[in-house]
């Protein structure tokens, strides 16, 4: 059995020391883990951020992953912290629909931890990552059993992003962030949009495309991202910047 | 036994490849070594931040853990390497006060690292993380003995956060740095601050909280941070972006 | 034998999801893979940044690592990649000079990436570094050999960085990047140099030192930089801020 891997999710910065104090919690109750930085500057606060990181990485490590999420503007307040289960991964954080897209997974287990045994006392009011999500992630990734952490609850807060509008012949959706090259990404799945469909972003009309760079040069283009979502770039240069802005620009999809 | 835990702490920037290098020597010395970053972007030269993480993180590791803290605004000159043990823990960097607070600890043996023999060689006169404080950092964590790298010394540089005034009833501090969230991190230990005392910050007063979120929006509060010190922070927003400075602010707290 | 060891160096951004997914590719095929982050920050697309990054570091780790390098604009083009063998080492990235101080190495060998059997499917054509370098690079590490990876071929691309001119007593080179600190990384090899030697930058007169502390403030100095190349920095701050430039300054060195 190979040694457990925990990965971490934060906005904690790359620039802050939160990040460490994470990791010593970890390996002081794990000496054998394996941490792997998911993302760490994720902008303050911003679930939405958070949430298409994790959209692309939740499942992408091995079976038996323990991923703890931190993005938690209401830490110390009467939020709940959850822990998840769900397609052979396990997920802790707090329950303010960063962890929407796991709790939305089928046969999703969700916890909201109650159980003061398993937390790193004292507890700062400022700092659960350190006083409770990693410490019971260490124990879930340790072998103790999802409904030993906590209580189970079906209510779990959903998922911050928006969702596109969907009919026949017509997807309607908007830009939920922009990567470290400008592209777009948005929340329509590639897979509803067809090759031959025209596409709009903010009212400018893209060319389809597969790739960032064949085509002319400082061509809007839509294409299918790697994680399965349409995507917006621009020829050799920052989509993002070209257009002045990212998110929440309105991405429109017609069969022609 | 455990694969040595090596931590490092930098300002050689996550843009550059120092980093890389420093692992490049942990890793050819001691193959199993396993590496933590603790921060590489400490803001260029700044013994001050780098203080403020080590404070944090220097005792919150697996007891043998091996930190390596390299800011050095000095590197190449007549400023001395040193080592410390201290608490259960080893430290290795330049002597230059970034140190102080682990050579202040009870019972801290210092060597001033004068033995050639452990080093990398050549060694460049602008790189002594990768060829002085690395090397001599597996050495220790693959069991060497401390005055084995070095001789001792008994007057390694104290820190250089400054320190509060104490009198009863009043404590005056500053603030030393604002983290990634805008939250100002003071010198100030939050166990000589009552609940009910008045804290001002830059001549303004703040409310007194236990969490970031809960209360009226937009007013700066006053808090015991994570760390245990006194922390001020802003509801909903950066208190470092409000009062448009951070470092040095003047916090005065006192009992009514 | 020692875990694997799989060294990334790409254009990715720490604040994007990319290098996570790279690591959970990795992981998923290598359970017991050791990952090093070398940066994740060059500067989107710098070709020049990850090629003097990869100078420092890329045999810097122990024999047998693996380095995925991947700054790679012409992704999901006609572009080839490739893996290189060289100096006990192996590389995997794109064929567009990112690699060309490896293939430039004595008895290096090099493969064009054509056995799709080896790739992640489906191959996402914006994203080769998840689906083809990251996978092969876990077979090589794995044990696979390079000439199953991919067919022989000897024209890989060369280096993209430009080359000094070189004649007796005089030596004309150019600033290729600026680090964390300002100071100006050439492209001149400081054994080129004769430490009596008058050195200008962009017409401007240095100093000759060792270090980048001792002397007169403010005062610009050569130095023979830690990887072995000329180095330009002024005392006590940054080069490139008071020069305002960086890549492309010419830089002329000269017997008297």
């Amino acid at each position: 059995m190979h040694a457990p891997l925990i990965a971490l999710t934060t906005d904690y910065g790359s620039s802050s020391h939160y990040v460490a104090q994470l990791k010593g919690v970890i390996y002081s109750a794990l000496p054998d883990a394996r941490i792997v930085d998911v993302i760490h500057d994720i902008p303050p606060q911003s679930l939405l951020h958070a949430e298409v990181a994790l959209r692309a990485t939740a499942f992408a490590f091995p079976l038996g992953t323990v991923h703890v999420v931190v993005v938690d503007p209401g830490v110390g307040t009467s939020r709940r912290g959850i822990a998840v289960q769900a397609r052979g991964m396990t997920f802790v954080g707090p329950d303010n629909g960063v962890l929407g897209i796991t709790v939305a997974a089928p046969g999703a287990r969700v916890v909201v931890l109650d159980r003061r045994g398993y937390w790193r006392e004292p507890v700062a009011a400022t700092f659960h990552g350190r006083d409770i999500f990693a410490p019971v992630a260490c124990e879930l990734a340790g072998g103790v059993l999802l409904e030993e952490v906590g209580s189970p609850i079906d209510d779990p807060l959903p998922s911050n992003l928006p969702q596109p509008y969907i009919e026949p012949g017509r997807v309607v959706g908007e830009v939920l962030i922009s990567d470290t090259f400008g592209n777009l990404l948005t929340n329509i799945p590639g897979a509803l949009v067809g090759d031959d469909w025209r596409v709009t972003v903010a009212g400018r009309l893209t060319e389809r495309g597969a790739t960032y760079e064949e085509g002319p040069r400082r061509r809007l283009i839509a294409l299918v991202g790697s994680d399965g979502y349409l995507e917006i770039a621009m020829r050799q240069t920052s989509a993002a910047r070209e257009l002045g802005a990212a998110e929440g620009l309105r991405v429109v999809c017609e069969k022609e």
